[in-house]
C-alpha cells in the first residue's frame, strides 16, 4: 500500500522534475502468425495484425486550462523492421500540435479525419487492421480519405489539416477536419477522364477542400454517430453508427455506411455497407463478433462473418486468436467470388 | 514546498538510477497556415515556419572536467509526417559525437558548419527557415554549404566532418569545421564543364576538403563574428556580423556577406548581401523586424522587409505572425522581378 | 548512504508510476577516422566501426515468472545521418515482441539468427562491423543470412520469423530460428539458371524455409558453439567456434567455419574459414588480436592480421586504434591478389 502512494507522489514529482524534457514515450507491437487462403500468397505469414507504433507525445499546462499537446507517431511492419507499407511517412500515425481549452481542441497537421477517429468505437475490432475486422473495407464502404496521397499511402488520414473538437456537452461532441488543397504526389486518377487526359493528374491539388465531421453521443450504456466526409476527389462518405451495453460485459454495436463516387464514376458511383458486431468480456477474455456485407452498384457483394479472441496477460499485453470468412468478388467487375478463410494467431504488446 | 523539496532529491535520484540510459528527448513541433502570392502554389498552406526536431542527446560526465557528448536529431514535415523535405536523411538535424574538456569541444559526425552556426544569432527570425526570415537566402547570399549532398538535402551542413569549438576566451571563441572529400550522391554539377561533361559529375568528391572557420566575439551587450567557408565545389563565403543590445529588451543586428563562385562560374561569379534587423521584447511579446537586399553580379537585386510576432503562451510554446514582402527576380537571369507578399500564421511548441 | 537507498526505491516506485510508458532508450555513436589502401576510394574517411544504434526497450512483469518483452532498434550512419547503408528499414536492428519464462524466450519479428547472435562471443572484435575484425566475412565464409532481402539489405538477420532460446540449463543453452517463406523484395539471383531465367528471380520466396540453430557451452573460463543455418536459397553454413579465459584479463578465442552453396552453384561451391583471436584486459585499455583465413573452392584465399586498441575512458566511453593488414583476391575469379593496409581511429559512446 505505502509503496503505491510513494509512487504516485513521486509521478508528480518527476513530472515537474523533467520539465525540460516532458515527452511520454509510447507504443505497440504486435506480431503473429496468419494464413488466408485463396490469395495471391495462400501461405503462411508473419506479420501484424494491429497498427504498430512508437510514438511520443506531451502535454503542456499553460494555466488558466489552456493545455498545448503534441504527439508524433511512428509506424512500422515488425516483421521486416521497416516503415508501415515501407514507404509511408515517418510519422504515419500522426504529427499534430495544437491547444486545448474550455473551446475544445483545435490542432494543426496530420492526422485522422474526423470520421475515421469517431467510427472506429463502433467496429467490433476497435478499427484495427485486421483481416477479420472491418475497419479497412466494410466500415468504410471501400472508401479513402486520401486519394491524393501518394501511392502506397494510407486512407484514412488527412495531411495539411486542421482539426477541431469541441467539449463533450451533455454527451455530445462535434469534430470537425479540414485540409488544404495542397497536392501531396498521387499516382494519376483517370476518373472520368481518359488514360492520356486522367480526372487526377499525377500530383493534383484537390478539386475541392478536403472536409470531415463527425458527431458522437454518450449517454450511460448508449452510444451514436453521425458523420460525413468528402475527399479531395469530391468522393462522399456518410455514415451512421451506435452502440448499447446491456451490461458492462457485453457490447453490442451497428453501423450502416455508403460512399458517393459520383464525381469521379460515370456509373455505379454508390457503395454501401453495414456492420452487426458484439465484444463480450469474460475474465481475462475478450471475445469479438461480427458480420457485415458491403454492396458496390453493380458488383457482387462482400460478406464477412469473423470471430476473435483475446486473451490477457496484463493490462498491457494480450494473446489473440482470429477465425474469418469472407465471400469477395475477385476483380471489382467480376461476376464470380471467392471464398477466402483467414486465421491468424498472436501477441499484442503496449508500452 | 516540501513535495518540490522530495521532487529536487528524486530528480538525482532518479539521475543515477538511470544512468544507464541518460538521454533527454527533446524537440519542436512547429505548424501554421501560410500564403505567398506569386508564387507556383499561391494557395493557403498549411506548413511550419521552424524546422521541425525530435532529438535525443546526452552528457556523460567522464570526470576532471572532461565530458562525452551525443546527439542525434530527426527532422520532420508536420503537415505530412514525412521527413525534412520528404527525402532527407533520419538525422538531417544533425548527428554527432565527441569530447569537451578545457581544450574545447571536438565532435565528429554530421551537423551545422561553423559558419551557419554561428551566424544564426545575427539574424532576425533567429536563423529559423521562415519565408518572412532571412537564414536560408540573404543571410548567406544563396550559398550552400553542401552542394555535394544528394538532391533535396540541406544546405547548411557538412557530412564526414570534425567540429571543434574553443572554450570562450575573454568573450572570443574560435569554430572550425574541416571535412572529407567522400562523395554523397550529388547530382552533376556543369560548373565550368558542359551538360556531356559537367565539372562535377553526379557522386563527385569534393575537389578540395571543404572547411568553415567563425570566430565570435561577445562583450556585455555586444556581439560580434567573423566567417569564411568554402564548400565541396569550392564556393567561398565570407560573411561579418554584429548585434547590440541598448535594453535588454531590444537587439539590434546587421551582417554583410559575400560569394565568391568564380571555380565554377566564368561570369558573374560574386554575391553580396547585407540585411538589418530587430528582436523587441515587450511582455509575452516580441517583435522580429528586418530589411535587406541581395545583389549577385549582373542579376537584379532581392529586396525583403518582413515582421514578425511571436506571442508566449509559456516558456516552451508560443503563437506567432509572420508578414513579408519580397521583390525577387523570376529566374537567376531575370531581367524583371516578382513582387511576393507572404502571411504567415502558426503555433510553436518546443518540448 | 542514505539518498542512494531512497533511489533503489524510487526506481521500484517509478517503474510501477509509469507502467504506462516502460521504455528504455539506448544506443551507440561510434564515428572515426579511417583509411583502407588499395581501394576503389583509397581516402582518408569519416565513418563508424561499430554498428550506431538508437533502441527502444521494455521487459513487462506478467507474474509467476512470466515477461513480455519488446525491442525496436534504429540503425544509422553517423557521418551522414542517414539510415544504415542509406536504405535498410528503420528498425534495421530488430523488431521483436515475445514472451519469457521457465520455458526460455520465445519472440517473432526480425532479428539476428540464432547463429549470428551466438558467434559474435567468439570474435576478437565482438562481432562489430570494424574493417580489421572478422564477423563480416571470415567468421560467416561470406555467408549471407538474408539473400532474399532488398539490395543492399544486412546479412545476418532473418525477417518473417521465430525465435527462441531455451534456458541456461548446467552451462548448456540452444536457440533456434526459423522463418516463413515471404519474399521480401530481392533482387534476382542467377544461381544455376541464366540471367534470362535466374534460379530466383526479383522479389521470390525462399525456395526452402530459412533456419538457424546454435548450441552454446559455459563452463567457467570455457564457452563453446555449434551452429547450423540455411537462408531462404538454400545455403548451408557450419561452424563450431571456442573461448577459453585463463585469467580474467585474457580471452583466447578461435573458430571454423563452412558455407556449402551448392544449392545456387555448379562448381566450387564450398568455402571454409578459421579465425584465432584474442583479447587482453590491462587497466582502462583493452587489447584485440587476431589472425584468420578464408579458402573458397578454386579462388585464392583471404588472409587478415588485425590489432586493435580501445582505451576506456569510462564504462560507456572508449578511443579505439584499429590497425589491419588483408590479402584479398580483386575478384572472386581472382588469380592475382591485392594487400589492404586498414587505418583507423575513432570514439565510441554508449547511452
Amino acid at each position: 500500500m505505502k509503496k503505491s502512494l510513494v509512487a504516485l507522489a513521486l509521478m508528480g514529482a518527476f513530472g515537474s522534475a523533467f520539465a525540460q524534457s516532458s515527452v511520454t514515450i509510447y507504443g505497440t507491437l504486435d506480431a503473429g502468425i496468419s494464413r488466408t487462403t485463396h490469395t495471391a500468397n495462400d501461405a503462411t505469414l508473419i506479420g501484424k495484425r494491429d497498427n504498430n507504433k512508437l510514438g511520443f507525445r506531451g502535454v503542456e499546462d499553460l494555466g488558466n486550462g489552456l493545455k498545448a499537446l503534441f504527439q508524433l507517431e511512428i509506424r512500422y511492419e515488425p516483421d521486416t523492421g521497416t516503415l508501415e507499407n515501407v514507404s509511408r511517412p515517418l510519422f504515419q500515425g500522426q504529427s499534430r500540435v495544437g491547444l486545448q481549452g474550455s473551446f475544445g481542441t483545435v490542432r494543426i497537421g496530420r492526422g485522422l479525419s474526423a470520421f475515421q477517429e469517431s467510427v472506429i468505437a463502433f467496429e467490433p475490432w476497435s478499427g484495427i487492421p485486421a483481416v477479420a475486422g472491418y475497419q479497412t473495407n466494410l466500415q468504410v464502404t471501400g472508401y479513402t480519405s486520401d486519394p491524393l496521397g501518394p501511392a502506397g499511402n494510407s486512407a484514412n488520414r488527412f495531411s495539411n489539416a486542421l482539426f477541431y473538437n469541441t467539449p463533450v456537452m451533455n454527451g455530445f461532441q462535434l469534430n470537425v477536419t479540414v485540409a488544404t488543397k495542397e497536392a501531396n504526389g498521387n499516382p494519376a486518377i483517370v476518373g472520368r477522364g481518359t488514360a492520356a487526359a486522367p480526372q487526377y493528374p499525377a500530383n493534383s491539388e484537390a478539386s475541392a477542400n478536403p472536409y470531415s465531421i463527425s458527431a458522437t453521443y454518450t449517454n450511460g450504456p448508449f452510444a451514436a454517430m453521425l458523420a460525413h466526409e468528402r475527399n479531395g476527389i469530391e468522393t462522399k462518405l456518410y455514415s451512421v453508427a451506435a452502440s448499447y451495453k446491456p451490461t458492462t460485459a457485453l457490447k453490442l454495436m451497428a453501423s450502416y455506411q455508403k460512399q458517393d463516387q459520383s464525381h469521379t464514376m460515370l456509373i455505379n458511383p454508390d457503395t454501401d455497407a453495414w456492420i452487426i458486431g458484439a465484444n463480450y468480456t469474460v475474465g481475462p477474455g475478450k471475445w469479438l463478433i461480427g458480420y457485415g456485407q458491403k454492396t458496390p452498384d453493380g458488383v457482387l457483394k462482400t460478406k464477412q462473418a469473423s470471430v476473435g479472441y483475446e486473451h490477457s496477460l496484463s493490462p498491457r499485453t494480450y494473446l489473440y486468436v482470429d477465425l474469418s470468412q469472407k465471400k469477395t468478388p475477385f476483380t471489382p467487375a467480376a461476376t464470380n467470388d471467392v471464398e477466402q478463410n483467414h486465421y491468424a494467431l498472436g501477441i499484442h504488446h503496449n508500452f
